[in-house]
Formats: C-alpha cells, sequence, structure tokens
C-alpha cells in the first residue's frame, strides 16, 4: 500500500472514510430492514465527527459507557444520549448528570433498589431503562426480575421508560443467531414483567455488532452496534465483516527481521493487547491475510509469514487491530484518507474519558 | 480503606508515595548488591517526576522504548537516554534524533545492517549498542552474530560501545534464575564477539524486574527493569513483589450486584486488558487477594467472590492492574498519596508518546 502519510511516525491510526461512510450506510439499512430504531455505540470511536456521520444517516441517538463520553458527544452537539451503564450516582456525579440533563435528552440505566435510589436522589425524575441479563452473566438482573425494580426505580421517583440488554456472548464464533434469539426472548420477557407491573416500555433497545443483522425486529425497537464503522480482526474472524470493509488500520513499521521474524512498531500501546480465546493471533495484517501476529509487547508485533519475500526493513504494513475501541482509545487522532490521500485528521475527543 | 478522593469520579490510578520510594530504594540496593548500574526503564511510569526519584536514588540514566519518550524525559531534564528499541530510522526520525542528541547523551539500538546503515545515514557517529536474542526471540540477533553486525555498523560511521538483550522470557512462573542465566550467557557470548571483531564492549546490558535479582554481575555492566517502582499483580504472581509492596492501584466502584456477582467499573480501558496463560484472572484485588477477576470489559470488571459478604454497591476497591506499564498509559495523571492522604497529582507526561 501507499503510506498516505511518509512522513508521519508509525504506528498511528488512519481511517478510510469511504469505507467508513459506506458502512454507517449499510448499519442504517441493516437497521431500516430489522425495523429497528439505530442508536450507535459511540464508545467504538470517541470521535465528534463520527458521530455527525452517524446522525446524519438517521440514527436516533448516541449509546455512551461513562459521563464523561455522555458530557464530550453533548458539548458537540448531540442531543439525545443513552448512558448504557448501571451508574453508582454519589453526589459529585449527580451534580454533573443534572448539568447534563439541561444539555441533552438523557436516558440512564438501573440494575438494582440500591442503585435506583442513588440516582432518585440526585437526579430526580430521571429517565431509566432497567439492564436486562440476556447470557453474558455480566451486569442486569433476570428477565423476570425486571418488573419488581422497575416498580421500585418509579415509586423513588425515576421515569422507567423500558429495559435493554448487551448480548456481549456474541463474540464467538457460529453463536449469532442463538445469541439473536436469547436476546430477544430476555428482552421479550422482560417488557412483559415491566407491563405486569403497570409500566409501559416503549424502550426495548439490544443488539451489538456481530449480532445485529439477526435482531429480532418483533421484540426490539432499537439496536446498539458500536465496532461497525470502523470493523476490527474480531469481526474478521467472526465473518461479521470481510477485509475490503475494515476502515480502520494502524500504519506500522517493520523494525526487525530478526531471526527471520518480521517484528513490526505496532505493540500492544497502539493496537491494543485484547485477544479473545478463538482469536488466530493479536491482529491481522490487511495486506496479508495469512500472515499472523504470534507474539506482543508494547513496542513490538512479531508476525509469521506466510510465504514469500519477507517485507523490507522499513517499509509499512496496515494492522487490524483485534478490538479496535481499545486501540481508538490509545490516540488522540485519527489520520483520514480518501482514495489513499490524507483530508482530515480527526481528534479522539472522548479518548481517555472514562469515568 | 480510605478513598482518598471521594469525590474523584473513579476509576482512577493511584500511586502510594512511600511505597514507590520504598521499591525505588530496594531496587538501587539489588543493583548495587549485583554489581550493575541501575539504568530503569521509563516506559513503565512515563512520568518525570517518578523518573526524578529514580535518578536521585543513583540511576545512571533512563531508558525508553521510543524516540517520542526520550524527547518527553530530555525536556524534563534527563540527561542520558538509551532507547533499547532497533528504530527504523528515516528522515523524520532522523531530524528529531538529531535535536535529540543535542540535549542528551543518547545511546540508540541496532539489529540489523540496514537499520544500522539507515541510522549512519540520518545521525552519523550515533552511539549505539547490539541488540541480542537472549531467548525471548523478538528483536535482537543472535550472539554468535553480534561481532559481524558491529563491525557493519562501526564502519558506517556508528560508535558501537557495546550489546544489551531484554530477557521477556522471565514473565513467566519459575524460570528466573534459568533466564538470567540464558541472559548472561547470551551477553557474554555477544560481548566476545564484539571483541574478537576489534570492538570493545563498555556496556553489556540486560534485566527486567523479574529476573534482576537474579543478574550476573560478572557479565553485565547494567539493568534495566520497568515494572518495579509500582509492581503489578503479574509480578505478584510471579512471586517478584509482595502485595504489601504493590505502590499502584485502581479505584473501582462497585457497580452491580446483579446475579450475586462483584462488578467494578475498572474496566480494560482502565486497567487494560493484559493477560498472560499463567495469570489467575484480569487482576487482582490488593485488599481481597482471594477474590477473581473472571470476566473484563471495557468497563466491568466481573469478580468472583471468594466468601464473606459481598463488598456494597458503590463501594469503593482497589484494583492492582496486570501489567501496569498498559494501565499507566491510558492516564493523564496519577493521584499521588502518602498516609491515605492525597499531597499531590502526576501528569504522565509521556502517555501517548508511543512513536
Amino acid at each position: 500500500m501507499a503510506d498516505p502519510l511518509e512522513e508521519r511516525p508509525t504506528p498511528y491510526l488512519v481511517v478510510d472514510a469511504d469505507l467508513l461512510e459506506a458502512n454507517i450506510a449499510d448499519m442504517a439499512a441493516v437497521a431500516a430492514d430489522r425495523g429497528v430504531a439505530l442508536r450507535p455505540h459511540a464508545k467504538t470511536h470517541k470521535t465528534p465527527e463520527i458521530a455527525r456521520l452517524q446522525l446524519a444517516a438517521g440514527a436516533v441517538g448516541l449509546t455512551v459507557a461513562t459521563v464523561a463520553e455522555a458530557e464530550t458527544f453533548a458539548a458537540h452537539g448531540c442531543p439525545d444520549l443513552f448512558v448504557a451503564y448501571p451508574l453508582w450516582v454519589d453526589p459529585a456525579k449527580g451534580r454533573r448528570l443534572r448539568v447534563l440533563s439541561e444539555r441533552a435528552l438523557l436516558t440512564l440505566a438501573v440494575d438494582s433498589v440500591e442503585g435506583a435510589r442513588a440516582l432518585a436522589a440526585q437526579v430526580p425524575g430521571s429517565r431509566v431503562v432497567v439492564e436486562v441479563d440476556s447470557g453474558q452473566h455480566r451486569s442486569g438482573v433476570a428477565p423476570a426480575e425486571t418488573g419488581a425494580l422497575a416498580e421500585v426505580a418509579a415509586a423513588s421517583g425515576l421515569e422507567v421508560v423500558g429495559v435493554f440488554t448487551f448480548p456481549g456472548h456474541s463474540y464467538a464464533p457460529g453463536v449469532q443467531d442463538e445469541v439473536a434469539a436469547q436476546e430477544a426472548a430476555a428482552l421479550a420477557e422482560a417488557a412483559a414483567s415491566l407491563t405486569a407491573h403497570g409500566i409501559a416500555p416503549t424502550v426495548v433497545s439490544g443488539g451489538s455488532t456481530p449480532s445485529v443483522a439477526q435482531a429480532h425486529g418483533d421484540v426490539l425497537t432499537e439496536v446498539r452496534p458500536g465496532v461497525y464503522p470502523f470493523g476490527d480482526a474480531q469481526q474478521w474472524e467472526l465473518g461479521t465483516t470481510t477485509p475490503d470493509r475494515i476502515a480502520l488500520t494502524c500504519i506500522a513499521t517493520v523494525v526487525s527481521h530478526a531471526g527471520g521474524r518480521v517484528v513490526l512498531d505496532a505493540g500492544s500501546k497502539a493496537i491494543a493487547p485484547d485477544r479473545s480465546a478463538w482469536a488466530t493471533g493479536h491482529g491481522r495484517l490487511l495486506d496479508h491475510p495469512d500472515a499472523r501476529l504470534v507474539q506482543l509487547s508494547e513496542h513490538h508485533a512479531v508476525t509469521v509469514w506466510d510465504s514469500g519475500p519477507l517485507p523490507a526493513l522499513g517499509s509499512r504494513l496496515r494492522v487490524v487491530p483485534n478490538h479496535v475501541c481499545n486501540a481508538v482509545n490509545l490516540t488522540d487522532e485519527l489520520v483520514v484518507v480518501r482514495g489513499g490521500e490524507v483530508v482530515d485528521t480527526w481528534r479522539v475527543a472522548a479518548r481517555g474519558a472514562n469515568t
């Protein structure tokens, strides 16, 4: 490949704007096809320019993981934010949420009586959804417990508008249909539980990038995929994207041929150390799909080369991170290219906004 | 524990200054005991205040991994910097190195003829050491090849002053004696190879935090441990530190009791996703050594609790990251405490300085 910025020191992240826009348009079409609203998770990109593209393509608002991300995107003009996390709202967080709620329509999450009461004490009247565990076994109550919690939350003075789940167990090979079915079943049971407790669920929210194409539109009202604007090596290996649609790569330099190896300068401080048990390595090379990243340290990626001559020392390769959300959180800016030419640089405005 | 900053939103990193200073003093004593100079790796902390403590305790200079780290520490007054990495020096990097070499005594690394010639073309007369592979099989030439490469480097106009290795395979249980012996054998052979090619090795550099107490002072002239000022869960589980000496923790809030689990808000964007095959989990709880971090996502750490009552929702716990170098690179500042009181905040000046 031609390196768009030969003078720029590696490693750095580059975004292909044409592919990014195609991915954003495609996901808008998927959501429309499933009959659900799209509320992308902005923790993946943390970048206002990308949020604007998502909203322009029809997203109803953004999902974020932290109050600090909500503050960033509200400051950049996003009017509708869902913090999909069971925040523990102490007085300091309460003050921030009260300020935020004057700038944006804010939806918050609860998964415990104590958490709901703490929120209600700090930000009375908050609009909330109840988190449901659909099989990942992280946060979220059992579907059958949703209504009881919602009733307590409402009695505490919160406005309960629905239920949500994150089907994170969709991150495994070949499980997407099954996980989407579990997601729908859990959300349907939770929504019925709310109704049985006299609360009408207007929001029934789910979705992850791997499972969103299988989302059950007869149950869900919205989906919250995050990774799809970029794609990454996990999605590639799950088969939920193809390498020709991966919009973000890390440009890395070959620094060593020691022992016949190809050592790149994109280590865990550039592409992040994530590695699922089912991954083939610590990332992939976009233009050399048979190569494997077999060893990763902070500034070295040791690759095993399939065949043919080794890439020359000093040459630059495109590395696809395993988990793009963590890679983006390591950098302050994204270099933007179109047709191989640099057209912009975007600041990762919410980099580090993780509290 | 008392949280030193109840108002500060979690997750955040806190450093116990008394323990930090004790760790720095102890490593100075270990190096003295082994008869070697100490050149700490600053990639771990990226923080000028900590570098100053190390230099004040007798460190002969700093090790860094990138030119950007060298620029940061030179700007903060460190006069002696070793970039322990086989840089590929293109014209842009050459300009930066020429500027740097006017501010600090700079030692660079080579592990290939091409790399040495590229460096010599950009920064003639650079002081270099040859990287040797002592068993990690990352970068570095075989010990027997060291002299031939050194001769080419010298003929290219570089000042070759010695050899170095990083025995990264010391990061495994029970191997430290064996790895230190391999390190010494590889460095001794490499130094002899230099001598045989007419170049006197005045620098014979090795060392990692796990293996430094076994460093062979009859071969090595200096060691470059990085993690020791803080310690982390990897060192704890390797037995190369004890929990009462771990100086850096991530303060996290219990946000969920869903399913009887204890879910903390310190995820991979706060403590980093590193997990070695031999680790017991994604990190440790300093005050609850039997608890296990069994599932980590970007903003959730799911812990399995050994016994007794679960910590209350909203309570704050101290998480020990598996790999402190990657955790520190995620934050812009470190909160500094003494005796439980906040005494300072240090900026992680080289956070993100990874090119």
